[in-house]
C-alpha cells in the first residue's frame, strides 16, 4: 500500500512536496490543508484542499503530514499541534531554537505514540549530516560551511522593508580565496567578511534616494554590515527576467588529519548546486516522510532528527537491493 | 568505560586503525592479533601482539574486533570466524560478492548474538551512502562515481607482475571533461575510457625491453586496454622520492531534477581528497566500531552495513549535544 501523505501549507515548499510525491512510486497525496479559505487555493495537480481543522476527521486516511509552513511563526505551534494526531515532518530551521522545538515535539509525540522528524532539509538537514559524518571520521580537524551562490530570502526581505524599495533579490556568494585555503588544508580562521560576499539587486521607486538606500543596506547590522556588499539598482523587468529563480546551494567541508603524527591531510567536501531551493528541500522532506512511516510501522515513536535515521529507511528499495546495487 | 578494541592483521590498515584510536577519546586498544609469529610484529605504539587463536581467551576484554585483512583471501573466512565470538567490523570491498558475504556473516552473527558491520570504508562505505542519499532525495536522475586522482594498488600490482618490472605505481585520474558534463546536468552516458585515464610510473630492470613492457601494460585486458594509458619509466630513487604515498579519493555525483515538469536541475556532489587511503579507511572503520558497540549494548545483533547505521551512533557526542552543535 502506498504511503498516504498530507501537506500542511501551500507555498513554495508545499508545491515542491506536491511535485516530489508525483515523482515517487510508493507515495500518494491525500490533500492540502490550509489556514486560508480552501476555495481560494488552487493546486497544480488538482489536489483536494481542506481547512486545517478538517484534518482531525481524516486521521485514518493519512500516514504522515508534511508541514510546509515557516519556522518563525508557523512551525513552533503547528508541528506540536499536528504531532498529537499524526506522524509529522517539518523543516524547522531556526538553529538556535532547535533544542527547545525538539523537546516540545518529542514530549507530545511520545505521549501520542507518533513519529516526528524535525529540521529536515539541507541546512539544517543534509549539511548537518555531513558535519556529523565528518567529525566522527576525522576527529582531528575543522568544519567549514559556505553558502551560495544563492538567494537568501531573509536578506532579500530585509532590503524590501527599506523605504523606497519595491523589490529586491540578495545573493550570498562564497569567497573563492577562503574556499581555496580550506581545500589546501590550511585550517584558516575566517571572519564572516572573509567567507561570503553579498550582492543585492534592488528595484527602487522612481523618486527614491538611491544613495540613501545603498547606505541603509550596507550598514544594516547583522544582515550586511559585517560583509562586503554590492548594490545594483535595476528595473522591475530586469529583476523578473534575470532573478526570478530561487537557486541556492553551498559546501560543507571537513579538513582533518590522520596518522600517529597527524601526517596525512584528508579532505571531505559535500556540495549542493540547486536550481530551486524549495524544490530540493521538499524532496528531502519527502524522503524523510517515507522513513517516518516505516519507523512508525515498526512501532517506534518520539521526535527524531536526520541524525537518528538509518539511511536505508529513506530509499524505496529493500535492504537486499540496496546492498546489491549501491554498496 | 572506554570501548576496548582489538585489531586483526597489522598491515597498512591495521596501522591506520592504531593511529585513529590513538586520536579518539572514547576508545582504547587491547592488542593486535596476527597469523604471523607475534615476536616478529612490532607495533608503532608498543601494543601487545597475540596469535589469532589467543583471541578466544580474551573475549571478555574486547568489545569489538576490527578486521584489517584483505578482501580476496582473508575476510571471507576471518570475518565469519571472529563473528562467532566478537562484534566485528570489516572493509570487505569485492562489490560483486557483498550479498554472499553479508548472508554468511549475518547468519553467524545472529546465531551468536553479535553485531557485525561489513564493507565499511569509503567505497564501499561513504560513497555508497552518498549514492543512497542521492537516489532517495532525487529519484529522477543519474549516479556518477569518479575515482582519483589516486594510487590503485590492484593496477600497480598488475604492472609489477610483468617480466622486467622492478616496481610500479599506477594513478587513476578522472577525465575533467566528463566531470564537467555531469556537473552541467547533461546526464552523459560515459564509457570507461571517457571517465578515467591511467598513468603508470614504472621502474624497469637495466636490460629490460621497455617498448615491450609499455605494450604489455597498454594492452592488458580489464586493467588497461579500455583506458587511455600513459607509461613513464623512472628510476627507483625517483619512485621512492615522488610516489611513496598512497593518496586517493574521488567524487560521487547525483545529477537530478525536481518540479512537476522536471524543470529544476539539482546537483549533489561528494568529494574525497585523501593523502592516505589506508589512513582514511581505517578512520571510517573506527567510527563504525563505535557504532557497533553501541548497538550491541542496546541488545541488537546481526549483520549491518553503513546503510543500516543511524549517523548519531558514529559520533562520540550525545544526541542532545549533536542537535545543539551540529544540526
Amino acid at each position: 500500500m502506498k504511503i498516504r501523505v498530507g501537506i500542511v501549507g501551500y507555498g513554495n515548499l508545499g508545491r515542491g512536496v506536491e511535485a516530489a510525491i508525483a515523482n515517487s512510486n510508493d507515495m500518494e497525496l491525500v490533500g492540502v490543508f490550509t489556514r486560508r479559505d480552501p476555495a481560494s487555493v488552487h493546486t497544480a495537480t488538482n489536489l483536494p484542499v481542506y481547512k486545517n481543522e478538517d484534518a482531525l476527521s481524516m486521521k485514518d486516511q493519512i500516514d504522515v503530514m508534511i508541514l510546509c509552513g515557516g519556522s518563525a511563526n508557523d512551525l513552533p505551534k503547528q508541528t506540536v499541534e499536528f504531532a498529537q494526531h499524526f506522524n509529522v515532518i517539518d523543516s524547522f530551521d531556526t538553529h538556535a531554537n532547535i533544542p527547545e522545538h525538539f523537546a516540545c515535539v518529542d514530549e507530545i509525540s511520545k505521549k501520542h505514540q507518533h513519529i516526528s522528524i524535525i529540521s529536515v532539509g539541507w541546512d539544517p538537514g543534509l549539511f548537518s549530516l555531513n558535519r556529523l559524518y565528518g567529525q566522527a571520521i576525522l576527529p582531528q580537524g575543522a568544519d567549514y560551511t559556505f553558502w551560495g551562490k544563492g538567494v537568501s530570502q531573509g536578506h532579500s526581505d530585509a532590503i524590501r522593508r527599506i523605504d523606497g524599495v519595491i523589490d529586491a533579490r540578495q545573493y550570498t556568494i562564497p569567497v573563492e580565496k577562503a574556499l581555496q585555503q580550506v581545500r589546501n588544508g590550511e585550517h584558516p580562521v575566517l571572519s564572516a567578511r572573509q567567507k561570503h560576499t553579498r550582492e543585492c539587486y534592488v528595484v527602487a521607486e522612481a523618486d527614491a534616494d538611491l544613495a540613501k538606500i545603498e547606505e541603509t543596506i550596507k550598514t544594516m547590522p547583522n544582515y550586511f554590515a559585517d560583509y562586503d556588499t554590492t548594490v545594483h539598482f535595476i528595473s522591475e523587468e530586469e529583476l523578473m527576467a534575470e532573478h526570478k529563480g530561487i537557486p541556492h546551494g553551498g559546501i560543507v567541508l571537513r579538513s582533518g588529519t590522520t596518522g600517529l603524527h597527524q601526517e596525512h591531510k584528508q579532505l571531505i567536501e559535500y556540495k549542493l548546486t540547486l536550481d530551486s531551493n524549495p524544490g530540493f528541500t521538499s524532496s528531502v522532506l519527502v524522503a524523510y516522510a517515507r522513513a517516518a512511516v516505516r519507523l512508525y510501522r515498526e512501532g517506534q515513536y518520539g521526535c527524531k532528527t536526520v541524525f537518528d535515521i538509518a539511511p536505508a529507511y529513506l530509499h524505496e528499495a529493500s535492504g537486499e537491493e540496496l546492498r546489491k546495487n549501491l554498496l
